[in-house]
């Protein structure tokens, strides 16, 4: 079900590289799972350390929106880029962080509409009012 | 540059129908500027209405998610479908309702990083862990 | 604005296999008129030969849809697939095939909804039917 | 498989607004059958409204289009933007409403060739000819 | 899990077109494996005849590219369109070609980094800089 | 045109951060151009650091994989995903490190192809052959 390798924690013992990740996931998480993402990316010691340093970067070191908010908008693209593995994963790490079912309801109905009125607006080729350009 | 009529002010002035959405974007905007979308749409009276009341239930109307956050989830969602029309206008909307550079800066890095992670879980096909499946 | 040069009828009749393409074009069509779409194509005769001949094979020889059933079909996948060049060329081609604005409203209310409940069922990943699966 | 419960009838007749759309989708389609997609909306019975309601005015009312040629251009889009769920569930459909073998070919022969050029002009960003410009 | 009857063996000997076909395959390849993709073609012989042939002018035809770089262009369209059996057959295509797991890593970075850049571009909708454009 | 700051030379001699990326820019590509993309990027010295320093990671330094085939590969990505702004910027890439004509056209027949392919193995909801799958 998958093109690539998934790493056991007895191969991820055996690569230095992968290791120190897999062990920085556990402790930024406080948790012991190590998730099929990671086992997968840990065929390319290049990519996992890069993509988990941007991980750190954008969506757990503190910042300009919360951590929810951020989670949502990660659901949003997956959704919209129809990745199926991203959308469950996000959804629950976002339920992990307090999302109520209000408010994936909501998200879920924003996406439903932007969807739409993406529809619209390419389907008739509105051409974008002046006003909202950046000089 | 477009698939449709643009309706101006006027045209929308001979439908009762277009008029009073045209009115009702107006009040509820507080102002007096209706952009293409709207004018394309007017078109199709349903689609129109339909159209515009659902932006109000979910946009506008107090919820579980602030204005903001709807905007940039918004965004997010049109960056994805690659809808021009649609980033330039709720970029703008954004901005109207508060968004700061840094913001819109860590939204950028959210969707890039996003996009990165699905592609990834995309091109390896991973397979989902059970422990995000909703029983 | 483009990538590859668009071929003038000058340097077309310079090209055997690219002239008769576009002489075969003029005489199904009866229009001396060939869109940009043929003159960047022009830099490949044998990619030009297999797109015209599957054109003609499958939306112009009669078949089991209407020719303008055709049309608004290719328009819903330019429109979902975000094909600028193809939603303008389509959307003119159903036009001569005799679409009427009240078709072209249903479509693009179509593409809408349809737009919309792909998000909700990729959103929330919901599982097919068991009912909907061919034997 | 899902981010969201999927509602049982028991359920759905403890909420007397999930209840009703249940009730009209089953008196609307003469079957007791209450497919996936309307079970996961339950959750949001501002959701489940809306999309039934702009269902029956769009797919299932008289009007510019036959309802069998809405489905195919329903798949067309599902397709285009690859949800597995709509794809099960329009093909279904279409088929009940008299879809033939033979059309289903063809349209699955439009969609792989619109899919073809879209991506053509899309990698040589052909420019749009004026004369598919409307005033 | 398909929405068209995939055909056996057995089937496929009963139609001239597609024996043909499927010989054809058999041969090229040196295998007796024939993949469900050309089966569930089979339904439509036209479409399985004109793709067939397509494959073996662009994909097997020697030519200006190689093809394990053919492959690899190949896993990179399926990828972004996230279409799941593309992605797995492509890869197995790949790997028979030689692809070792030093180029399926890289080109899965490629991909990752592509992915960004393409969001982040659309995003901000960057304009093209006028020395990209082509005279 | 875009919904982000385009920095001058000017302006990126104010920030040490994006004044030395430029720098780092102009000395790798031994160019004194400085694309769109980068000025963009320059409102967040993270993301434009980031992003920088993927590049020459993924697409500069040597690898597994020659420099024109991983910038056909990116084009294919940027094709499949719609990015305008990214064709145009990787073509031209792409064509000063070599890319012929011939090998132009072929990567656009390859994209062509898939495209189809993947079209229709969508729309058949093609399940994946069981040899497919990696144990």
């Amino acid at each position: 079900m998958s093109t690539a390798h998934l790493w056991t924690d007895e191969e991820a013992a055996t690569n230095s590289r992968v290791a120190a990740v897999f062990a920085d996931i556990r402790a930024t998480r406080k948790s012991d799972f190590i998730n099929n993402f990671w086992r997968a990316l840990a065929n390319q010691p290049d990519l996992l350390e890069r993509t988990w340093n941007t991980i750190k970067q954008v969506m757990i070191a503190p910042s300009a929106l919360d951590p929810l908010t951020k989670e949502m908008i990660y659901i949003a693209v997956s959704s919209a880029n129809n990745c199926g593995y991203c959308i469950h994963s996000h959804t629950a790490a976002a339920r992990a962080k307090g999302m109520t079912e209000a408010q994936h309801a909501e998200l879920n109905a924003i996406l439903a509409l932007a969807s739409q009125t993406n529809s619209i607006a390419t389907t008739l080729q509105i051409p974008i009012d002046p006003v909202f350009l950046i000089e």
